[in-house]
């Protein structure tokens, strides 16, 4: 059996990781900007028209059919794409299908996986499916975190996913496709439909590189399916269902403006402090997630510019009603979108040319020409935990558990000004360490923190801390915001972890950033 | 000094071609869909965003300059898009600067030459440029044809020009995409700004494949520059000019309905043909060209089914004001547009969200999975020349002389049905021949020959034959319609023309269907 992982190397940031991993060599993280690619992307086979049907029609029966038609088969890599988050209804069927066929050793390679997956725990446990590389959201993360994943877990950022997949470090033999509307040919779009997700830019790559395209649609229209998102000029099948997604159940849990006092004061401060640094000007940019608080950012940086009679230029998103509601009141220009997190996102999507589709190749893609994460002004981030050198976590929770993905958390750091604004302690555990659990982003592209009781400015950032100078805001060094935690709540016990790792990090560039050991669960 | 072309092999279609081409390796015509590709794509060089400015400000003070930065130098390919058709400004500018900086032996890789390119003639006589591999409209074409270019010529359809570069049988080191308005990240359109030409279509590909990638624009606008018809992330250089085209420039001599009342009755039957065959049904698509008896038979088609109360599904253009007026009076859902004939074609673009930008990757490259040429219920094309085995040509004149492009020509033959209206004869020569001076098109996909005294059904659509059974249209052999033809004009004398070759015609897979040889100038 193949070993998970092998040859551990210190990497740039101090960390040991593994340089093999599920049998392939790995650049262990050389530090921000020092890896240079030296290859050529990933060369698709060249196909002819011959070998299509002349009416466009690619439609087989079933996802099965397809699946066998793809030449399905051991060891191959099966991507998908997390637009409809916890309402996916396709790649559970895809492995119910695969384990029915009897193959195995798969390599689950989604956008992300939610709870709705945890279905697929029996075939992790079975064989068919040997890991998953990409974001494991709650149960899967658990399972890979006790160390019950046969292959090795590899997190990505989404460019991290594109730029992967660009550079042919992972092969794609099946992307399937699930689309709220497509037509035969294979060209499809997220914003119609019953099932409308907004958009599907996070299976771009997997449409521009796989061996064999599969979309599946409950929504299929007379060719052509406009705006088509996905061209079907990649496609290889289409296949009709009677619902791909649910979507009540894309709308993330944490899209709702936070009601918590300490965090609507987190929310308040950070408005402020980018207020003081000069941030809120006419056509300036940010990117506010969809937690609670960055909603609640979103909504001061609002008011702002309503007073100041101030227009942003564009809003990166995680799109739903805050930044629906701004472009329609003309506070911004364009909203350029990644994902649409409720159906107030959709429908604007759908409706205003101001709100843009973006893939993670046009925003994120690490190995392209430039992209667009550099050109945001401020972007407001979370984390599970950050240390004195302003590294930051956002994967592992303080007991060890990897439990979130990292969505496109890395490539936003990119961005002029980074700010996490974070709760000093969770559970009464502090949130500010002198070593991170797990390293996902290097201080030095971390800016500021943010917490209910002071403001940490990176050292490195002298622009910053001149600016603020003179401010009434409770400007702290980061030591300082330690101590105060640490008065209140102590020093946080060490999370209990096995020698054994289970899964690695990657840095936008594909270099390994950190490691994920075992959780002790004796 | 390399031969410009050696090894001549007889093809399927039974031309003698050449098998090495300016010295390198190409493969005979083998049939419509027999040549089976086997490679993979061309594999561009991996970028890296740390090479690119962060503020995504990839302006530079003149285009010499990103030429030059380019690394600009001998024996490289230059490739530039002709939207602007003859009111192009910056391709001429191109060469000037190459000239300039002593560089020699390009290549250049236009989509398409105009009369306004006659500038470059000098450079192809002092070096500079070694040959033009696009179409060749007027002046070019007739240097080209009296054996002046010191390389071979190659034409390519727009499909064949993208399946030639995604294919990496052409590397284009530097593209120069000239763009009505683009921000300084290289995001670029043609929909805005003074000089707007419509679309960027022909553009894709060497964005997405050339080494290098510098935008040209006259209207900088802040990013993000929306829509982003090319995206920033393939570009290396902006660069800010007073003015990249002339807008007025960009429409076709062609495109007024004809006056002609031989032309008129060609459409009018060409039209009636379509009735009678049952094409002209709810949900029905076409595509017409932008010739004046082409235009007209559009509206025959908007009268038909505005008395129908039938409605198309989509027209293929090159649009004009034309199929505009049908978009806007809802007598079909979207236009997919390759490129705009007129101004009224750029406003409907810009304005009308059922005004659809396309390229020749979506519509009409044969190396892809399927393209949307095949799903045009009927497409009404030009030829200059056709045999009694229905193969026609569209490059030469009956005097040999090579004065035009293919544009989509090959690629549109791959429609349901392809008709060709044509006068039975132009000044008095004849255009049914025993043999046609240049293949462009093999008969087995022409199936309708319209002229002003008759209709020829190809043998091979016995389907249409037997649609039209009944007609009270002048239905005729090929043969008959020559010798009708004949009757009048005598037997046309054969052009005068050397043996040896001066370009070869691709066929949409990149085989070599014919050559055009050299006209005897004496």
């Amino acid at each position: 059996m193949m070993k998970k992982y092998d040859k551990l190397e210190r990497n740039a940031i101090g960390r040991m990781v593994p340089t093999i991993i599920n049998g392939r060599e790995h650049v262990p993280f050389q530090g921000v900007g020092k890896f240079r690619p030296t290859g050529r992307k990933a060369a698709p086979l060249i196909a002819t028209c011959a070998d299509y049907p002349d009416d466009g029609n690619k439609l087989v029966e079933s996802l099965r059919e397809a699946l066998v038609k793809s030449g399905l088969k051991d060891g191959m890599t099966i991507s998908t794409h997390h637009h409809f988050r916890n309402g996916d209804l396709i790649a559970n069927q895809i492995f119910d299908i695969a384990h029915d066929l009897g193959v195995r050793d798969l390599r689950w390679y989604p956008s992300a996986s939610f709870p709705c997956h945890e279905h697929l725990i029996k075939y992790l446990e079975d064989g068919t499916i040997n890991r998953i590389e990409g974001s494991m959201n709650g149960p899967l993360g658990k399972f890979c975190s006790e160390g019950n994943m046969k292959g090795m877990g590899v997190l990505r950022s989404h460019g991290g996913r594109y730029q992967a997949v660009q550079d042919g470090d992972v092969h794609i033999d099946v992307a399937v496709i699930a689309a709220p509307t497509a037509d035969a040919f294979g060209n499809a779009n997220g914003v119609d439909g019953p099932a409308a997700c907004g958009l599907l830019g996070f299976a771009l790559a997997d449409s521009q590189y796989a061996d064999r395209v599969i979309v599946v649609t409950d929504n299929l229209v007379p060719f052509p399916c406009i705006p088509w998102q996905i061209h079907g000029n990649y496609v290889d099948y289409t296949v009709k269902v009677d619902q791909v997604g649910i979507p009540e159940k894309i709308i993330s849990g944490t899209t709702r403006i936070t009601k918590s006092p300490d965090r609507l004061l987190m929310a308040e401060m950070t408005a402020e402090f980018c207020d003081q640094a000069g941030i809120i000007k006419d056509g300036f940019s940010y990117q506010a997630g969809a937690g609670g608080t960055a909603l609640s950012i979103g909504n001061y940086f609002a008011d702002l510019m309503r007073e100041r009679g101030v227009k942003a230029r564009f809003i990166r998103a995680g799109s739903n009603k805050y930044p629906v509601q701004m472009l329609e009141e003309g506070l911004v220009d364009y909203i350029l979108d990644g994902q649409t997190f409720d159906l107030e996102g959709v429908r604007s999507m759908r409706e205003n040319p101001g709100h843009i589709n973006t893939s993670p190749f046009t925003s994120y893609n690490y190995h392209g020409k430039g992209n667009f994460s550099t050109m945001v002004d401020v972007v407001i981030l979370g984390a599970t935990e950050v240390d004195v050198n302003f590294n930051a976590n956002v994967v592992t929770h303080s007991d060890g558990y990897l439990l979130h993905g990292m969505g496109g958390w890395q490539n936003c750091l990119f961005s002029k000004c980074t700010i996490l604004p974070i709760p000093l302690f969770r559970d009464r555990i502090p949130v500010i360490k002198d070593e991170v659990t797990t390293i996902c982003g290097p201080g030095e592209l971390i800016d500021v923190i943010v917490t209910e009781r002071g403001i940490a400015i990176n050292p490195l950032r002298k622009d910053l801390i001149e600016k603020l100078k003179n401010t009434d805001l409770p400007v702290k060094t980061i030591e300082e915001l330690k101590d105060e935690a640490e008065k209140i709540c102590g020093v946080p016990p060490k999370p209990e972890l096995d020698d054994e790792l289970v899964a690695v990090i990657k840095w936008v560039d594909g270099t390994i950033i950190d490691a994920v050991r075992k959780v002790k669960t004796s």
